[in-house]
């Protein structure tokens, strides 16, 4: 079945007429090596030999075996290499070497037939077990790798989407970003898990995307805006839903876009939907979105300091923003401002949404 | 090691008294059912029993028991449970049913802890083996699902990039998708292998993406453009080059969006890149885009037929476009005239740019 070229077959005897009888008997076409002591065998395996079988013959009784045996099994370089053992009629041992994790156990006297085809047999066991864990194991890597490969890929084509935000709209330049982290540092307070927070991560980046739909002339003016103008604005987050819809593997990451600018009063776009009616992502991006709008320059109002920022969101808890979610973004803030925190680059820390759940248990 | 709940033994035995003598003799924590015959035997796996391991006892050697066992390994339901053969002493079978796939042979007379060792040996290799296999299929189906989710996710996103472009500006509809398509249609027909027409597929589709960057009203001006006009249309290729180039993970797909605009004669823009220095990809996007533009309907020149489109792109092979590439343009054009070819709808035809070569290995 397998080539027999490059199998090496180690035999420890320490009877020199029972060595040449085993010589005798094994297929010519096998690479016999015979040592007479463990000493020897164990010289002979730093010289890097690497057997494919090893036979073990139990030929003075008086002989610690056991612990040959033992010592043999606990060497890593062994430790699955298979050993078979061959045993005088009358030793009794045959259940004993069995149960402790021989391979095979030949009784003597030896039959030619026997002993190859025990052999036979114990090196192609293990040569498919090898085999098998050797494919599985280079498919699992080459797929991980893959898939590692894609992970950041897709990571990088969000991150251009969103970047396409800004070369529509310099004015807001790295806005997207910090409301993508503003919402994970809330999300993690509130104890969401890691697929959550790279999905709420992603949402967060494209949460802003409809405005590639809006004129320039209306997004750059600087100044109040007319009517007109304001309802132009406020189509961006239907633009957006619209875009973000082709997304049906993740909806949840279209729901951003659309319901950020609602209101937990009622009063707000495109729905006006009411407190719990707003997705939970929203709801968190919404306040995410305000933070930093707030403390960015804009030429239509003061830039807030954080803490300001912070006291107007706990002063709209209820009417714009969730309560609860109002109140775990101010603490967070509470603790940037005073350095127990800082708002993380989480861009690389995600491994994916899309990862088996067990991913170790192969390596456990 | 292993629940002996859970294991049946099937021994197979004509001998009513040797049956009862291995019954004495295997542990009784094992469920071991007897019967006197292979026809017995089928009739029971028929009713859905199925044993971890068989006992095969060659009591009667007149009994053609080699058959028996041929029938018991090419058994559909049997084929990979182990069989262990018990051979009277004297029998000289030993070497034969262990060269044609007995797990074991024991010789009798049987030994109370040899035969149970042995049979534990047999189970638990096999036990190893089935798990081993099973927890990697587990580990891989998992990891090739999430893979996959991941694809259609990517898929969606690239997408969603795409149709922004539309977002801005719905003049242009559909535009990028049949831009991908024919530069798909154009690689095939120059060999290039599936992975490669992905990735030109994915930069057909993002080659327009810098115009998110160019003012509205010049992208949405109806007839001729003025000089500064021209000069804001001709950065697209620049801004939407600077867009992809976050996807380091195959820097060609930036490369579609750069270079669509050069010529072959080098009188192209943004770079004036002249022949084989301009990237394969936008040498065919860039014949793919013309046909599409030359074919579509525009407010500042009339449409054109497929037939006239064809010529078009024939006359200025070598000046705007690659002379090879522009050919092969040509004839696809003149065989989708004729019928003879439709353009396929590939969104959903690829498998993925990241998957393992050899992703079928497994299942060979």
């Amino acid at each position: 079945m397998f080539s027999k070229d490059t199998q090496i077959l180690l035999c420890i005897s320490s009877n020199v007429s029972e060595q040449e009888n085993i010589r005798n008997l094994i297929n010519g076409d096998r690479n016999c090596v015979f040592v007479k002591s463990e000493r020897e065998a164990l010289s002979l395996l730093k010289s890097r030999l690497r057997p494919s079988l090893i036979l073990l013959d139990l030929d003075y009784p008086g002989n610690d075996y056991f612990a040959l045996f033992s010592r043999l099994k606990s060497d890593p370089v062994l430790e699955n290499t298979p050993v078979i053992i061959l045993i005088p009629e009358d030793s009794g041992k045959e259940a004993f070497f069995l149960t402790i994790g021989a391979a095979d156990v030949i009784r003597k006297p030896l039959a030619q037939e026997v002993l190859n085809r025990r052999i036979d047999n114990v090196i192609n066991s293990q040569y498919v077990n090898d085999y098998l864990i050797t494919k599985m194991y280079s498919y699992r890597d080459s797929l991980a790798e893959e898939h590692k490969k894609l992970v950041i890929y897709t990571k990088q084509i969000i991150k251009s989407l969103s970047s396409a935000i800004d070369a529509k709209d310099t004015y807001t330049n790295g806005h997207s970003v910090r409301v993508a982290e503003y919402a994970c540092e809330i999300s993690e307070a509130m104890g969401y898990d890691d697929k959550m927070l790279e999905i709420i991560y992603q949402a967060g980046l494209l949460h802003d995307i409809g405005k590639i739909g809006v004129s320039d002339t209306v997004l750059r003016k600087p100044g109040e805006l007319n009517e007109k103008e304001m309802a132009a604005i406020k189509q961006h987050p239907i633009i957006g839903h619209e875009i973000l819809s082709s997304i049906t593997e993740i909806p949840l990451i279209s729901y951003g876009a659309r319901w950020h600018h609602e209101r937990y009063d009622g009063k707000g776009y495109p729905d006006g939907l009411k407190g719990d009616e707003i997705p939970l992502i929203p709801r968190i991006i919404c306040v995410a979105d305000a933070y930093d709008a707030m403390t960015s320059n804009r030429s239509y109002r003061r830039q807030l300091s954080p803490l300001e920022a912070k006291e107007e969101i706990l002063r709209n808890c209820g009417t714009q923003f969730d309560p609860e979610i109002g109140k775990i973004a101010a603490s967070i803030i509470e603790k940037n401002i005073s350095g127990e925190i800082s708002f993380k680059n989480r861009e690389t820390t995600f491994t994916s949404i899309f990862s088996p759940s067990n991913n170790k248990a192969l390596y456990a």
